[in-house]
């Protein structure tokens, strides 16, 4: 069990954040990671639609035969974590809970605000994450189409037009005068600079560190961490050509990507349960040393 | 014959603004439209996957059994539409040829310059159709990946972000000094007055209105133009929760919509080819009075 993957996926690349903060907390783990570039992205979509898509990505994913799924996609985790949960059986974890308690955790009792796409605010899920954990926690939401496009285009914290975008999505928060601002978007945080910028008092939180350090905390008491001392392998695999997937995802995941496959509809709406498309199966293969 | 509907179809919402032109130079006509809003965008995807959903589209239309396609996404047209007339034995209409042809007719020889999305840019669909026209045509392309998602957010011409935007995008053309701005995306319409702002010595050139009036030739032609004196019914489909696109959609078509159905993926990809989800079959039933 413990030479299994942690399988990971995302609506595209944003989760590539995640799959960072996985490989410094969990250096030794192999991840197969899954980014649905056909479809991407779920966050202006519909909760039926998007609970769909969520449950064909981790159905997909299990041909790896993970020891764990990471929804590494807020708009999923925020509505799609918990029917997942009951239809498949071994570890699920979504960023939303752990990116809650961090905010908390650095929010000492006062405000949080919370930026997100359209689908993740009207789930409501981060606000509810919040007050499990705090419930007289004065909490904030303000949606922020446009920032994905405008990230996935290139633009970072020094961007005027980024900056312009920001300053008015801040807007819709700044009443609260949040101890907190958490990143509730796998792209947010390539853009975090600017936000701390533009609100100096408030802590900017984001969900990848605190995921990675809940994955990590899970593997440990299951007693499936890896057993290996050796770099652990990451191989990605998208539903659409994964050309722009290498080009821009590299800024997410902090290097170059080189291990990409790409999976046509045929392959990933079948009911073979086999690894596809030029899998190397040793690699994800149970160790003889099961935990 | 006659009184078969025309069917149209985009990757979400954008080709409503060719079905606004329809309706002004076509009001007797039938519209069956279908936007495939679970999967949009397409202009950031590849050349298969475009192909794919496009082919996909057509088919789904097909079984309201439509006298004419009109492929009423720029992306699509540009990738798909010599596919699409392969494989469909029904006339087929894209909007890059109309588009094309007004913009030559608007540039009196001198340049013109296209603006697009990502994959409309790199197909070369909109030179190449320009210079079967005018081959000594001056050409220039600009991608504009985040207009839409602005467009899209409600960010109309007065908006300072949509101007910044804008400028920006614009200074990739201003070098030729055009003579025709060609909107090569069926969302840039809704920002057309800032371009004409932006740009005042050239012409802004959409293609819906171009399209409209190929479309009401080839009907004439065929001898299959509606002969009813009633305003012809408009339908949408729609692959994702309607909820968005009936708020969105109404600035693209011009006034409300009423009439949308939300198609699921078991009713979108199954092989009966009967009209799905409460159809009225027989307002798309083929008229006595065939030509």
């Amino acid at each position: 069990m413990n030479s299994r993957p942690i399988a990971v996926f995302d609506s595209g690349l944003g989760g590539l954040t995640v799959v960072r903060a996985l490989r410094q907390h969990l250096p030794h783990e192999s991840i197969v990671y899954f980014g649905d570039t056909a479809r991407v992205p779920y966050g202006t979509k519909s909760s039926p639609t998007i609970l769909q898509f969520a449950e064909q990505d981790c159905r997909f994913l299990m041909r790896f035969g993970p020891k764990m799924v990471i929804v590494a996609c807020n708009t999923a985790s925020a509505l799609a974590l918990d029917e997942l949960t009951q239809k498949f059986d071994l570890p699920l974890l979504g960023v939303v809970k752990p990116g809650a308690s961090e905010a908390v955790r650095q929010a000492h009792g006062q405000s949080i605000a919370i930026l997100a796409t359209e689908a993740t605010v009207a789930s409501q899920a981060y606000p509810r994450a919040i007050h499990e954990l705090a419930p007289r926690t004065p909490v904030t939401q303000q949606r922020c189409p446009s920032l994905v496009p405008l990230i996935e285009e290139g633009r970072s914290s020094d961007d005027p037009i980024m900056l312009m975008l920001l300053n008015e999505y801040l807007d819709g928060i700044r009443q609260l005068d949040p101890a907190v601002v958490l990143l509730g978007c796998t792209h947010y945080p390539l853009v975090a600079e600017a936000i701390a910028r533009l609100m100096p008092q408030a802590n900017v939180v984001d969900s990848a560190d605190a995921t990675a350090r809940w994955a990590k905390q899970m593997l440990a008491q299951m007693e499936i961490l890896s057993l290996s001392t050796d770099p652990g392998r990451l191989r990605c695999y998208v539903s659409d050509n994964p050309q722009r997937f290498r080009e821009i995802g590299g800024r997410f995941l902090g290097q170059a990507i080189r291990d990409v496959t790409w999976i046509t509809p045929e392959q990933f709406f079948t009911d073979d349960s086999s690894p596809p498309a030029n899998p190397s199966p040793a690699s994800f293969a149970p160790a003889a040393r099961v935990a």
